[in-house]
C-alpha cells in the first residue's frame, strides 16, 4: 500500500448540487447581485411555465423586502398549474430533477436554476425554501425544504396543510446580498419580460412601498406548445441506441416512421434505399457497424422535411409588436421572422422587430435586446450569438446612423437553446442560428433602411413645400400691397391646402 | 388520477452525464472543431497536473490522425503519476469525479473535462475510450471504457495487461470534426502552456508528418503544491456545518484551530472575543443561530492573516520570463506580481508579464494573453475579467500606442478560478480579482512608460549624435581641403569613439 502514488487516495465522486455548490457562479450565483438577480428570473420562468402549462393567463407577483442587514426576502407566487405533492420536495431541492419531456420550448432548462438559488439561499443565511402550492390534487400545502449538498438529496423541515385560494405555487427565499445593486437588472427583466410573454401581467413590489406592473399588453393565450419525436437529423449514436432498445422488434422501416418526426412511408422507404438497408429487416438484428451507417445517413441524407414547429412557440408579430408599443416609445417598428429551421436537429424559429425610438441610444448600430424561448438575456452579450450577428451587419447600408435611434429586439426560439453557461445569459454561435439571424437582420435592415429613406424624402418634400408656401405668401403680401389693400389677407387656409404643410408664421 | 395536472407526470431526475450531454457547449463541446480543441486541452491539462503529482518534469506527447473521413483520432501520452487499477474507469468514464481534495492549485477542475471529450467521441463516432496506463501498482493496462450515459456509469469493454516502458497514461479517443479548422488553435494552446508551463516539454504530431516542439524552457521542477484548510473568511453556512459536524466534540478555540489556515491561539482568542463566545464551549452545544453568527463573523472579523500561499503555484519572474523569451521575439519584458491576496476566502495571486516585440499587434491597447492555473484561455475574451479590466487602465497615460507593440501576459493563480462555464474559457469578474489585477496592470503600465520614455529618450540622443558626427565629418572634409590633403583621413574610429554612433556613410 505505502507503493501507492500520492494522487490515488483522493480519487471520489461529487453530486452535482456539490458541483454547482462549488461552481456557483457557472449558474449564475458567481456575486450577490448577481445571484439576486438569478433568483427573481429562475423563480419567475418557473412560473410562466407553469402558467403556461396550465394554459392561463399569467399573473406573477414578486415580492422583496430587505430588512436592515443585508439579508433579502424573496417571494414569486403565481397561478399556474401549482405542484404535486410527491414531486415538491424535489422539485425545490434536488439538483437536476425537473420536467422530463425536454422536447419542446420551454424557458426553464433542466431542473438546474430554482435549486441553485434554494442553494444559495441556504448557504448565505442558512434558511430554507418555504413553498405553498395548491394543484388540483390538493387544497394546500407549505413545505420547508432544505438541500442536502453532499449527496443532493431534499430535506424536508417541515410539511403542514395550509389552504390557498387558487391553484399555483409561492416561493419564498431568504438569500444574502445587496438588493439596492440588484434591483434595476430586476426592473428592466420582468419590463422586457412582458415585452416577450405580452399575455402575463408581472408586479413587482418592494419594501412594500415602491411598485411596478408590467402587462397585461395582449390577452390571448398561446397556443399548448407540444413536444415531439426528435428529427432525424437530431440524431447522434446515443439517442439512436437509446430509441433502438425500446424498439428491437420493429422493422427498421416501422422504427424509423415511429420515432422521428415527420417521417412517412415514403421518406423512410427514400432513405432506406439511400443507405441501402432492407425495410424489413428487424431492429435487433443491426450491428454496431449498421448503426453507424444509419446514424452517418440520417445525418447526410437532404430528403427529410425541416422540423415541426408544433414545438415551439414563438411570440408572433400582433403580440410582440403590442408588446413593444406597451413598453417603449416608438415611432415605428417592423415584425419578422425566419424558420421553422433547425439546428443539429433542433427546431428553430428566430424573430425580430427592429423599432426607431427616441428613447434608444443614438449610435451607429441599433440598441439589441435579447430573448431565447421568451426569457430577456441581460449578461453577457458580448460573446452571444445574437450581438456577434448584429456587429457582423453593415448597418450603414441601411441608413442606421446616429440621426434615427433604433433598437432591435431578437428572440430565438428552440427546443434546446444552446447556452454558453448553466447561468443562461448568453448563446453559442452555432453556424446554422448564425445564419439564419443574419437573414432576419437583413429582412430588418431593408426595411428599416426603406422606412428611413421614406422618412428622408418626406422630410425633403416638406421643406421644399414649405419654401413653396413662404414664396406664395411674399406673392400674396406684395399683390395685396400692390392692390392697396390695408391689411394682407389670410391665406392660412390655402396654404394648408395647397402644399399640405402648416403655415410657419 | 385523472385528476393530475398535466405536467405532473413529466417530473423527473437526470445523471451528470445526461445533463452534460444535454448542454455540451456547456462545457467546451458545442460544435466539432471546439470539441476537438477541447479535447486536446482536457487531455494535456490532466497530463500536466499528473506530471506534477508525480514531481518529473512533464514530457507530453500530443498526436492527431485524420483519415480520408472525418473522423478524428487523437492521442496525448505523458510521463505522469498514471492512475491505479481501482480507479482508471471512474476516472475516464463518469461525469464528476476526480481529485477529492480541491483546496490547492489544480489545472482541472473537478473530474468533468476528460468525461467530455470520452461522451463526444462516443456520441459522434461510437467508439471507446482507449486508456493505456501504468504507475507503481501495475506493469501497465490498457482499457477500452465506454459512459452509461443515462446512469452516469463507466462501461468496461475491454481491459487487459500491456506493458509500458514507464510510468504514465495514454489516451486515445476518436471524434467527429473538422481537423483543419481547430489545428491553429490548439498549436496556439501548446505554444502557449509551454510558457505557462515552461518545464514542460510538448511535442504535436499531425498525421504522422507535421510536427511542432514546445519547450522546455526551464529546467526546474517547481516546489509541490499543497493542499490547506480552508480560509476563515471562506466559511460559509455549508462549509462550516460540514467541519463542526467531524469536529463536535472539541472545544469552539480548538475546532476553529484545527479547521482554518493560519488560526492559532491568539488569532481565535481575539476573533472570540470579537464575536462574544467562549472558548471553552463544545462545537455539538451551538445552536443554528450561533452558527449563523460564527459564519456572519468570520467573514466580517479583519484580523485574520492572508490566506496561505502554499497551494498556490504562480510560474514565477524567472520561468515566466525564460518561457516568454523562447517563445516571442521581444525586445524587452517586465515581470510583476501580486499576492497572497484572497477573493471570498480563497487564496489569490496574480502575476504578470509586459513585453515589447514587434510581432505584436500594433494597437492603443497590449494584446493580451491570459492564464489561469497554468491553463492558456484562448476563447470568450471580450467577457473575461482580465480583458475587461486590461480595457479599463489609460494606456495611453503609460505612453503605449501602436507605436511601441506591446503584450500583457497574465496569469491569475487560485484554489478555485471561478470560469463562467464549465468549457473554463472565461473568468468571472469578482470585486476582488479586479482589485488585484488592476493593481498589478498599473504596475506593469508604470514600468512600461519608464521603458518607453527611456527608449524615446535614447532614440532623441542617438539622432542628435549622428547630426554630431555628420558635423564632425564635414569639418574633417573641409580641415583636409584646408590642409591640401588628397585623400580624406579616415575618421570612423574617431566617431565611433566620440559619438557611440556608427557611421552612416
Amino acid at each position: 500500500m505505502s507503493q501507492r502514488n500520492p494522487i490515488e487516495a483522493i480519487f471520489g465522486s461529487i453530486s452535482p448540487a456539490e458541483f454547482f455548490y462549488r461552481n456557483r457562479q457557472m449558474a449564475g450565483f458567481g456575486n450577490s447581485s448577481q445571484a439576486i438577480y438569478s433568483t427573481v428570473r429562475e423563480l419567475v420562468e418557473n412560473s410562466l411555465d407553469s402558467c403556461e402549462d396550465a394554459q392561463r393567463l399569467p399573473s406573477v407577483k414578486v415580492e422583496m423586502y430587505c430588512d436592515d442587514t443585508d439579508v433579502i426576502r424573496i417571494r414569486v407566487s403565481d397561478n399556474g398549474t401549482g405542484v404535486a405533492e410527491e414531486y415538491v420536495s424535489r422539485a425545490f431541492a434536488k439538483v437536476l430533477y425537473g420536467s422530463k419531456f425536454h422536447n419542446r420550448q420551454r424557458r426553464g432548462t433542466f431542473g438546474l436554476g430554482v435549486t441553485m438559488a434554494v442553494l444559495y439561499g441556504q448557504i448565505t443565511t442558512d434558511s430554507p425554501v418555504r413553498v405553498h402550492t395548491r394543484c388540483s390534487s390538493s387544497q394546500g400545502k407549505e413545505y420547508t425544504l432544505f438541500i442536502d449538498v453532499e449527496t443532493n438529496r431534499p430535506i424536508i423541515e417541515s410539511n403542514r396543510p395550509l389552504k390557498r385560494e387558487l391553484d399555483g405555487t409561492s416561493v419564498t427565499l431568504q438569500l444574502r446580498g445587496d438588493l439596492k445593486r440588484a434591483q434595476e437588472r430586476i426592473v428592466e427583466y420582468l419590463r422586457l419580460s412582458a415585452v416577450s410573454t405580452p399575455h402575463a401581467q408581472i408586479l413587482l413590489e418592494i419594501d412594500g412601498k415602491e411598485s411596478y406592473k408590467f402587462g397585461r399588453w395582449w390577452d390571448t393565450i398561446p397556443p399548448p406548445v407540444l413536444g415531439s419525436n426528435p428529427h432525424p437529423r437530431a440524431a447522434d449514436f446515443e439517442m439512436l441506441r437509446r430509441l433502438a432498445q425500446t424498439n428491437g422488434e420493429k422493422r427498421l422501416q416501422d422504427f424509423l416512421i415511429a420515432s422521428f418526426q415527420k417521417v412517412g412511408t415514403k421518406t423512410s422507404s427514400r432513405f432506406l434505399k439511400f443507405v441501402s438497408f432492407e425495410p424489413a429487416r428487424k431492429v435487433n438484428s443491426l450491428t454496431r457497424d449498421d448503426f453507424a451507417r444509419l446514424s452517418t445517413a440520417l445525418r447526410k441524407f437532404d430528403g427529410f422535411e425541416n422540423p415541426d414547429s408544433k414545438s415551439l412557440s414563438p411570440i408572433g408579430k400582433d403580440a410582440f409588436l403590442a408588446g413593444i408599443k406597451s413598453t417603449f416609445n416608438t415611432s415605428s417598428q417592423y415584425y419578422s421572422s425566419r424558420g421553422p429551421s433547425e439546428w443539429q436537429g433542433n427546431p428553430l424559429i428566430v424573430e425580430g422587430v427592429i423599432a426607431i425610438g427616441d428613447e434608444f441610444p443614438r449610435s451607429d448600430i441599433p440598441t439589441v435586446y435579447r430573448f431565447a424561448n421568451r426569457v430577456p438575456l441581460l449578461y453577457d452579450s458580448s460573446e452571444d450569438v445574437l450581438t456577434k450577428t448584429v456587429k457582423k451587419v453593415k448597418w450603414k447600408r441601411y441608413n442606421v446612423d446616429s440621426s434615427a435611434p433604433a433598437a432591435l429586439l431578437l428572440h430565438i426560439c428552440s427546443t434546446r437553446v444552446p447556452y454558453k453557461a448553466a447561468g443562461k445569459q448568453s448563446i453559442d454561435t452555432i453556424p446554422e442560428i448564425e445564419t439564419e439571424v443574419l437573414s432576419l437582420l437583413r429582412d430588418l435592415g431593408r426595411h428599416l433602411g426603406k422606412t428611413l429613406r421614406r422618412g428622408e424624402k418626406a422630410l425633403r418634400e416638406g421643406k421644399k413645400m414649405r419654401e413653396y408656401a413662404r414664396s406664395f405668401r411674399h406673392l400674396v403680401k406684395y399683390g395685396a400691397a400692390l392692390a392697396g389693400l390695408e391689411e394682407i389677407p389670410n391665406t392660412n387656409h390655402l396654404v394648408k391646402q395647397l402644399f399640405e404643410v402648416l403655415p410657419d408664421e
